[in-house]
């Protein structure tokens, strides 16, 4: 990822609330069945260390996923973690009305691990890999669900199909291209353009997508 | 990607709405200098005819992004565009309270396109490319912004500074992970608890990071 000094992320902290608050990563992996020899998956991961090199993180995938068969040992791969992005418009910056020599640009966040996967098919630490991104996401309900509510049995056969993931990091890349470029009444204006849109959450915006394939 | 039958996407134009509404894809390229030997760019992306096998999709980056030197000619690349997703706790299923027999999942919607890329260094093609961008994006906005309000001088200067970029598709594939396998009540469940929280939009996420480097 090219990352110009100015949009550097601002600090370690938020490299991990980003990939905390935005767990969905895509997952790329060698594929010699796709044209490019790479393919990619996006993957809930789990992060429970401070970040560094060396550090893992964990998650899993149906077994029926074939992004886990023909890989070579600990294989290279890359966690790419996106967080918010919206459309700039010139429009935003006050400059515009000044000197016109302003474009539009996007503004985004990512942060992408490169590292090694190891595949667990172990049933104890894949429950333990469960139980862990489980109790992370379901931190903030009233009454967390809890992974022994579900019979036995059930569980069983549910680990059965999946397989475990664990991804150890070997470099960090982080971006964070929030206007850090432009003078502060820009980026005032900006502040304002994107508090003024009236955006969907995801949350919204997913439970519209579950309605339409339902009716 | 794996995308088992019952996740698969309900239409051809639910994949362009996808790639339109979240146009700022992942771009997967070679990358010699990459222990995994490649790399990831976040890039905004333009489709601006039906998707298809030999379609084309446009984007620019800048010249000083390494993305493009060095690449065979032509090189295959992946494009990764990822819809809204969101955590499903299965305290949303009504069957929970019936059997149990419910775990934890992640819903979400993506669309991989694999094809070739094309690097364009002229002038005419990269400005053609900056103004059906810019037009696109500019479609919702009261006053829509218009390339020719920058001075030409600048305009030149912006446009030596990008280089643009050409992906033609091979394949696509396309996810729909959105309860489609969950009984018709527990999809209700999950509607009605995504739209019960509180999360923000993207728009106002990038609001708070664009105020946070500012402070």
């Amino acid at each position: 990822m090219y990352i110009p000094k100015h949009f550097g992320a601002p600090s370690d902290e938020a490299i991990e609330v980003l990939i905390k608050t935005f767990p969905l990563a895509n997952l790329l992996t060698a594929c010699a069945d796709e044209p490019s020899g790479w393919t990619v998956n996006p993957v809930p991961v789990g992060l429970f260390e401070p970040l560094a090199k060396g550090s893992r993180l964990w998650a899993h995938v149906a077994r029926a996923n074939p992004l886990w068969e023909g890989l070579a040992d600990q294989p290279q791969a890359i966690l790419m973690f996106n967080g918010p992005s919206a459309y700039i418009t010139p429009n935003a910056y006050p400059s515009k009305q000044a000197t016109h020599r302003v474009v539009p640009t996007y503004n985004y966040t990512a942060v992408q691990l490169t590292g090694r996967l190891t595949v667990h098919h172990d049933a104890a630490v894949k429950q333990d890999i469960v139980e862990r991104l489980t109790n992370y996401h379901e931190r903030e309900q009233p009454v967390p669900w809890s992974i022994n509510e579900a019979p036995a049995d059930y569980l069983q056969a549910m680990l059965k199909a999946i397989v475990g993931l664990e991804f150890t990091v070997e470099t960090t890349q982080a971006k964070w291209k929030v206007s850090q470029n432009r003078p502060t009444a820009d980026q005032q204006g900006v502040i304002a353009d994107l508090e003024r849109r009236q955006d969907l959450a995801a949350t919204a915006q997913m439970a519209a997508l579950v309605r339409q394939t339902t009716s």
